[in-house]
């Protein structure tokens, strides 16, 4: 288990990530597993992290502004944020609900269950009057790509969330594949026998945060593989990123 | 540049994260630089990250329960959330406003302004009869530590939050010091020339999330060390975790 970077690492409770190196500009139709597989060694407990806009753009889900007919209800919605309304008509049609509209900020339910501003809809890094948007199905991607890995390393999709009460994004997982995602205590006992209070842990949004250390926001870098946390790779797929998604019914901030 | 369990880590690039080993059981007036810096080699651009928990004992920030004399409010929260009141009435001392007090749940704005659950007191690792709550001033405890490690590392504090809107919780800063908590990307361009829509990165949490991959949840370590984020790491102590605080005139979600 090395890789460029991480060369003598031993891996014996520690953890590692880098990025891969030299991916190109990613295109509709590119095989990301193959592009992975080609510029860096993966062994069974990597996890290969990808951030959501590659795999958006290998997908094609991209969309040309010059060719949405916002409806009124984006018009007026955008007039108020002070946004672009072909921009708000992708959000809302990416959308379930629409959680919070106020102060220039858009913050809606997408049809996958997440929070998130905008639903995910994103500018940056785009071509010039496109619009990414999140994949149709983040599990389903993570899946595929992991079925194109050689060594069946997990794989997980990010992207960068805001935050209830919180100034500031984290990477947060919306894709996963063979890694426990939530990784639940409930039962278990702490160092002195009593039940543990924190009863599940979100590792793979903490892999997801990990990964985002490593990686420029400028877009240069948004493959990274996460090396130490093999104790959560399993040989199947598993529920994926979905089991993170706390239900709107049990939620307390509707 | 090189730690037990990463010797031979370049850090060209990459992130590597280990546990400190064998850290006693900590006890009030236990000096946590000092143990730290006799069992780990530190360089100036680590980041050493400590749990709420070890920092708070060392500082003494223990409540026997049998000294509480809870409320009226207590009493009646308690039974309405099937809690112990006494415990309930360290919760209401420690916080500024009960956000929400349902299904079992208590979310509160702690004094320091962190939104959490049970405004961060918890039994589990604590002595029987004892809550262990946050420390009171969790940013001069990180300045503190920081002032007693060989090589002027940045000290993160942190503990595990539970989020709005997903499952399980992940470990975010609630002590900085000599780390760029929140790294503003406002006016910064894209690959393309764009501006960055994520305007700002919460280093700190994601920092605190990648410490917690490499512990294990019984509480055996308590301290990890995080290389290879030299870059946010600063000479001044900087604001601290409270820049990661969103105060509630701002956020959308009260």
């Amino acid at each position: 288990v090395s890789g460029p970077v991480t060369a003598g690492f031993s891996g014996g409770g520690g953890l590692a990530a880098f990025p891969v190196p030299g991916l190109p500009e990613i295109r509709r139709g590119d095989d990301l597993a193959a592009l992975i597989a080609a510029r860096v060694p993966l062994a069974p407990g990597d996890v290969v992290v990808l951030a959501q806009k590659v795999v958006s753009k290998a997908e094609g889900a991209v969309v040309r502004l010059a060719d949405v007919d916002p409806s009124p209800r984006a018009v007026a919605l955008a007039e108020r944020l002070g946004k672009d309304a072909r921009q708000v008509e992708v959000v809302l049609r990416e959308s379930v609900e629409v959680v919070r509209a106020e102060r220039g900020v858009l913050i809606t339910r997408t049809a996958h269950g997440f929070v998130c501003a905008n639903a995910g809809v994103d500018a940056s890094n785009a071509d010039e009057g496109t619009v990414v948007c999140l994949p149709a199905d983040p599990d389903a991607s993570a899946r595929a790509i992991r079925a194109g890995l050689p060594g069946r390393p997990a794989v997980v999709i990010t992207d960068s969330f805001g935050r209830a009460w919180r100034h500031g994004q984290c990477d947060v997982a919306i894709g996963v594949a063979g890694l426990v995602a939530l990784d639940d205590h409930a039962g278990r006992l702490d160092a002195g026998g009593r039940p543990l209070q924190a009863t599940a842990i979100a590792v793979a949004d903490e892999v997801a945060a990990a990964a985002d250390l490593v990686r420029s926001k400028a877009g240069g870098e948004p493959v990274v593989v996460v090396r130490g946390v093999h104790r959560f790779v399993t040989s199947e797929d598993g529920p994926g990123a979905a089991s993170l998604v706390r239900p709107p019914a049990e939620d307390l901030f509707p």
